[in-house]
């Protein structure tokens, strides 16, 4: 499927980014015919994207957790259909005992039930908030969602701002924060930064605000001139592949780095430009024993901080805190540290921040979680070729160009990665279906006989004209003008030493793409 | 100033991005003391950055027009004092005659005042309007919008956009199309996009916003480890420059596509992912005859596009027309293509594009706009190393991250750009701002006793202490951790080609910073 040394390689189809879109793309193409030549071109050192299982200490060995997307459910089809193939199990989340709640107030309340606690006038706003949005969500459509039922608001509602919104529509400070504190974890971003129509079609792919939520912890979180009819990829490094069909499985942001001449379309330049990565450092804490669940604790936290007296910091550094403890039972908590508070906290010295982690989960846990084992954090908003998690979001009045910008194929390139998807996009299972769909828009034009109807549905070449590019509908003259043109990628600079621990072994650094 | 072969030398202080600011910056520093040797490194095949003067067609012979940035004015204190030093005449735009306005109904409607032909009710609504945001801005800080008067709201004003701004405060559609529409002139982007924090602090840097609208015409860029003190700039093309001190003096969009290793500070890197590049196409068409002033029309229209039936486009492509006349008589008028107008329009084939701009010129000047003479379009949103114009703005919830993230030297990197400037940022006058102020902030390292204590007034090493970098005022040891840190700097890959016919000659490629 992949290859370690394509330098110079005549390929069928070069994969554009390891994460699990273009793992599942390649993995795809490569299943559905193995006599395609598949080669998937990374930046780092490893494969897995957003995703990163590392080694911990758990007082009596190691053990292995997730700094990344670790959490799926069985509303979610895609993965959970992928990790049945590859004869992957999972098991449950800790959810029994009391949970605790810190917004505003700096007080520290905790509840059992599902119910958050909040005073009755914040839960019914919380309630009623969350089936206002549910019932816009009901509207949205997240193949199309610029044009959605509610289409005279489309506009009002992509240029609001989710903070405006709830400023607008909520009664209680309580329940806006525990809103913002969700998204905090789900986006990466403040309420401020979002769309309201962002927001909506995002619930609408999670199939509403309650399996978002409790899903929250599912934070999937370059060319020359030639006369033949391929596409060629060339690396900085000199790693140079010509194939037939390109899949760009990389964020928005990070597809924004790659030169593209003549430049990709404006809707997907206004995407690169106006939908960033959130922030988000997870932080993994292992113990000796689950004292939580004995203290009749589930080990989960919805906070906004809390107050602190670190200069620069506005709170303290939690968002959420759930029971992480492994599979094979070694006990561990898991925090995030979101939006402006990963921001602020990022700046902080690492041992002002693991302090400032532990003295707040020491106000709910006790002192306990100060005689941890192992601790690790790991900031996705440092990382090379990621620059953020859990996901990217759409700024207001960026919504009308999603479709086109984000999902649909331009010449011989076909666009993966969860951003693109329309079911559970921004975690695991849309980077899975994105790189479905991406490998039957490639398998569409190289081997049409093995694509069925259904499974070209969410695709471009499917029944529906909503689906369908402008250039495909209307327009032929300049379609054809553009197949008669070049395109030249020229992609993200490497760190040349990365060549010599490569996992794939072909960084991606200029790619270069030619059409006749 | 600048050598046109840098390849390997040894300077005090090298400028990344050749535009107005980078050359002002350059400019300053050699005038102050000229036996400082400064390199100025452009990726483009020229320098100017969003300045563009071209020759057109006047019909018999030829006459120079500007396809960036053209206005000034004399409310703009640094462009001014500039061009006298250099000594630059000016000559006025032609304001006589009736204006044009068209918004919102389709109706064309005429007027000869200041005062815009609104009804009774949308002219109380605008003035009241722009009452309203310049009291709102004069309690904006241009120095340091984020913790400004209203400070209770800058959270909620910089989480809003613009457009809810507007929605939730004017009465009449039409008063907020005629914002709408000078926004996209302005800003080259939607209200729905723009934080309104962001916006009064762009009202408040040109000192309210009748001199901002009546201005709207002002729309005016890698390392190993060394052992000694200095920052070296390695270009892809092999150009290798030694330095004290680099000036970046590109948009925030373009210094996030440059490597920096270390990264630079997480208030930067947030500029560089929400503070995106406005979209604007720039159009100049040439008479034989001032046809327009003989009837009595100063050449200016307002307008929201009015209908069109080209598929794919909501409104015709204008937003803002004026009359262009050259200061040596030759006929023209200009027009704007802005915000989304230019983003959808953009999209068309050449010929619809100008058709449709010639029509809808037509509507307002009669059947002699068909007879031009020459006729020109820049899309800057095409153009390399710009990716965009006038101006970027910020997204939503963007404004804490500012003055640190764009005004405020790293390391041995100092920050130029219109973006980063406190007067009439956005503007010629913003670029050479922020050039004078970077240039005194290298001066007060490498020759201290040359700037004066008024000179650093805007820098953080003025007096003021909110303008101090909290690296300088706390936090000393990890500002001493950082200083025996590395900082890498990759930039942005130059093709190849452009070496042949290189303006300043130093394609900006890969630079490299050592701070030891």
């Amino acid at each position: 499927m992949t290859d370690h040394s394509p330098s110079g390689q005549d390929v069928d189809v070069v994969v554009v980014g390891g994460g699990l879109s273009g793992l599942t793309a390649a993995y795809q193409i490569h299943r559905k015919d193995p006599s395609l030549r598949v080669v998937v071109l990374e930046a780092k050192d490893r494969v897995g994207g957003r995703t990163l299982t590392v080694e911990l200490d758990n007082g009596n060995g190691t053990d292995t957790w997730d700094l990344g997307g670790q959490w799926v459910g069985r509303c979610q089809p895609h993965i959970t259909k992928l990790l049945a193939e590859l004869g992957l199990d999972t098991y449950p989340q800790y959810i029994q005992g009391r949970k605790f709640m810190q917004l505003g107030g700096d007080v520290v309340t905790s509840y059992t039930s599902d119910i958050p606690s909040l005073s009755g006038l914040a839960l019914i706003d919380l309630q009623r908030t969350i089936n206002r949005v549910e019932r816009l969500s009901k509207m949205v459509d997240a193949r199309d969602p610029y044009n959605c039922q509610c289409s005279k608001f489309d506009a009002e509602l992509d240029g609001m701002s989710l903070d405006s919104f709830m400023r607008k529509h909520m009664w209680t400070k309580s329940a806006k924060e525990c809103i913002d504190a969700a998204n905090r974890t789900i986006l990466g971003v403040e309420a401020s930064q979002v769309s309201v129509l962002f927001y909506l079609m995002y619930v609408s792919a999670a199939g509403g605000i309650r399996p978002l939520v409790e899903a929250s912890e599912n934070t999937g979180q370059e060319s020359k001139i030639i006369d033949d009819n391929s596409v060629h990829v060339t690396c900085k490094n000199g790693v140079c592949v010509t194939a037939k069909r390109v899949v760009i499985a990389t964020p928005p942001q990070l597809t924004g780095k790659i030169i593209f001449s003549p430049p990709l379309p404006t809707e997907k330049q206004q995407m690169m430009k106006r939908m960033p990565m959130g922030d988000i450092i997870k932080v993994i804490i292992t113990y000796r024993e689950v004292f939580w669940r004995s203290a009749g604790q589930s080990g989960e936290v919805v906070t906004d901080g809390g107050p602190t007296h670190v200069s620069g910091c506005e709170r303290g550094p939690l968002c959420v805190v759930y029971d992480n403890t492994s599979y094979r039972g070694s006990p561990a908590l898991l925090a995030f540290i979101g939006g402006k508070a990963a921001i602020q906290w990022r700046n902080q010295q690492a041992l002002e921040r693991k302090s400032a982690v532990l003295k707040s989960l020491s106000e709910f846990f006790g002192h306990k979680v100060w005689s941890y084992v192992d601790y690790i954090e790991k900031d996705w908003g440092q990382e090379p070729y990621s620059e953020g998690a859990p996901t990217s979001s759409a700024a207001p009045g960026t919504m009308a160009y999603l479709v086109k910008g984000l999902r649909h194929p331009y010449m011989k390139l076909h666009f993966a990665g969860t951003e693109s998807a329309t079911v559970w996009c921004g975690f695991m299972n849309g980077a899975v279906q994105a790189g479905l769909r991406a490998a039957n828009e490639v398998l569409y034009h190289l081997r049409p006989q093995i694509v069925s109807a259904a499974e070209l549905l969410d695709t471009v070449y499917g029944p529906s004209t909503q689906n369908r590019p402008a250039s495909m509908s209307r327009r032929p003259n300049k379609a054809f003008k553009w197949t008669v043109g070049l395109v030249f990628i020229v992609g993200e600079a490497a760190v040349l030493t990365n060549l010599s621990h490569g996992v794939v072994g072909a960084l991606f650094v200029q790619v270069m793409v030619v059409h006749l």
